[in-house]
């Protein structure tokens, strides 16, 4: 492990709703013991239990903020199992969160340099009812770390490759021949739906304007630079902001008019001169 | 009164929904008076006016935070007109709110150590149009108590009896005979439902898996440990992880699947041998 | 160009969608420069491009912070093509927002102090994918500006007058004759009906129980001053807590009752004796 320094960021990521007590709890078991923690809400808008969206919008996480920073994800349809809780510290941040999946997209494309498991018997239930692992160990981990306690105080050391397995791969886009094949893994607030298909993922001498790229029965030739490039209700296709394939209607949802978008197959190559 | 020492933390809970202006004007008239004052939004989206449902997620938030916090909370049905406001010491924290009922479940939960009227005229109106109490007296008051501020230069002195009245004591759940009288006061993001029924007013005796428990006219027998216990789409009853009992629909809303959950009565007895 | 004194506060006004992750970059981003800014969401509800709501809710931010605050205001359906980054001081703080209308409210009701264009090629995009203005040019503006940098780095002057033109007037409320006529700019998560009429806009010697409002086919008369004086179910104008006027419906949504409230015009006159 390479020595960690936290900047005082703890970012926090959740499908409780952005109007759930819960999140208040967890900012509450943090500022209980690092009073000075800088809390920052990555979203709390991932569907109920949607694993795969929230390890997408994690990986978002985790290449927006800075060198330093705590992110803390909790989405876990397990919870109140005994799911182990992992941290992986990930180009000079620490991710937080359940064994199930979700740090894995992260891990996939950043390799850790360290992972570990924690002992979920330092962070004793002091309560006759049950534990809330976002509020009673995720929360206490994450300020003990802005802190700048050793992690040896309350964790085991795992493998880096527990985290880099073969299934994890599985969730990026991947080449196919002469295609590249991805899936649809959340929509935005606008109704954009947005792939898993990465800027790096298609090859360097593909020219914009002579990709295809099919979505159920729709075919999309060329992308696009922005929206504004589009006729009115058309759909577009461009790299979004943080290099991730983009399906949109211009000033309309995409995720309305496509349908059942969940996982939908997005297909991309090249058209024939 | 026992000395109050804050901890730089004020929180805010209301009705007014996330997305609401009168949040941000709240958090200006307290960053205005008190720059540093740490704001930590524990919900805002109380139903409009259900003081009830406020006023059990702000007993939620004083056990949450930690010594030291300010609540300021605001589900004021009678917003606009002359309704007092109350300021409760409870457990080495302050609460802020309308004397409409919003503070009794913490009242009569944690004993106050003491109880202030806000004198109103401390905070004369700048502008010609009507006082929006939530930011031109509950706010500033927080920002004067998080600044160290007597509470004698803004308040008079109630009797703690004033806040923990025989109505208030209603509004818990209620030994009848051999059964638990309570209700649903509120449903959580996932469409759990919420109790009035905590951890402490079922007799100590009494074991999770010989319990039975009837909302209108479903029954469900023994209490769950975790939702993974119970097969998809069955109900479940639990501890909540702040000591309230839950009703669930595994995988699935319980309020939809129960319909008009709003003070829907719920029972807790124990099973013969 | 009067000097500018941050004090530490950024806010952030968008049509992001509270759960989007669009706002979490651009917090990152400002975090990544400025690491002790202290953010304050004003509200990220505004409706999705609807430029209009957005000015007035900037207006009623600028109106609410204290001096020294910088506001960074994104609803931008022209994003992604080269519009121009406007910088506004205006009453002690700093707005920055894209040139399309955004800034022209708060530029209508208070006078610019200075009126700044941001260049562009001062914020290199550093990938290959498109830019995000709000992260990779607001954030990094408002960053800067908290940080004391000089607006010389990385602006160019622009008249006062580009900020202060004949449209944006036609966007307030006007005279004619004896009647006031404004129209609807937003609802509120209540449902009532926010205005662009301020308190300013109506004569001094008008009574308030002599006013008669005009919405569609509906005449309310006399202005309350609170909610709590009219009956449950019928329609209440009156100033709002920031000094517009509010058409409700007592404990309903009036933009429910009154269908399609966008821009309804909203009439006010006197009642003759």
């Amino acid at each position: 492990m390479q020595a960690f320094h936290p900047n005082g960021i703890i970012t926090l990521l959740s499908d409780f709703g952005t109007d759930s007590f819960y999140v208040a709890e967890m900012k509450a078991a943090i500022l209980g013991i690092a009073p000075r923690a800088n809390l920052v809400d990555v979203t709390h808008g991932v569907k109920p239990q949607q694993v795969a969206e929230g390890s997408w919008k994690l990986l978002r996480a985790v290449e927006a903020f800075p060198p330093g920073t705590i992110h803390v994800a909790v989405v876990d349809p397990g919870v109140g199992s005994n799911r182990p809780i992992l941290i992986a510290q990930v180009a000079e941040q620490m991710v937080i969160g359940p064994d199930n999946g979700l740090l894995e997209i992260v891990a996939a494309r950043h390799t850790p340099r360290g992972v570990w498991r924690v002992k979920l018997d330092a962070f004793p239930a002091t309560e006759r009812f049950h534990t809330f692992h976002g509020r009673d160990v995720m929360a206490p981990v994450a300020a003990r770390l802005v802190k700048g306690e050793a992690l040896s105080h309350f964790t085991e050391d795992l493998p880096v490759a527990a985290m880099v397995d073969a299934e994890s791969k599985h969730r990026l886009a991947r080449r196919e021949g002469e295609t590249v094949v991805g899936r649809v893994v959340y929509a935005d607030s606008f109704g954009n739906l947005i792939t898993n298909i990465m800027v790096d993922d298609i090859p360097a001498g593909w020219e914009p304007q002579r990709i295809m790229v099919e979505i159920g029965t729709t075919t999309i030739h060329g992308l696009s630079r922005t929206y504004s490039e589009v006729p009115e209700g058309d759909w577009a296709v461009l790299w979004g902001s943080s290099g991730q394939l983009e399906l949109a209607v211009v000033r309309d949802s995409a995720a309305q008019r496509y349908g059942e978008w969940q996982e939908a197959q997005v297909k991309i190559s090249r058209l024939a001169l």
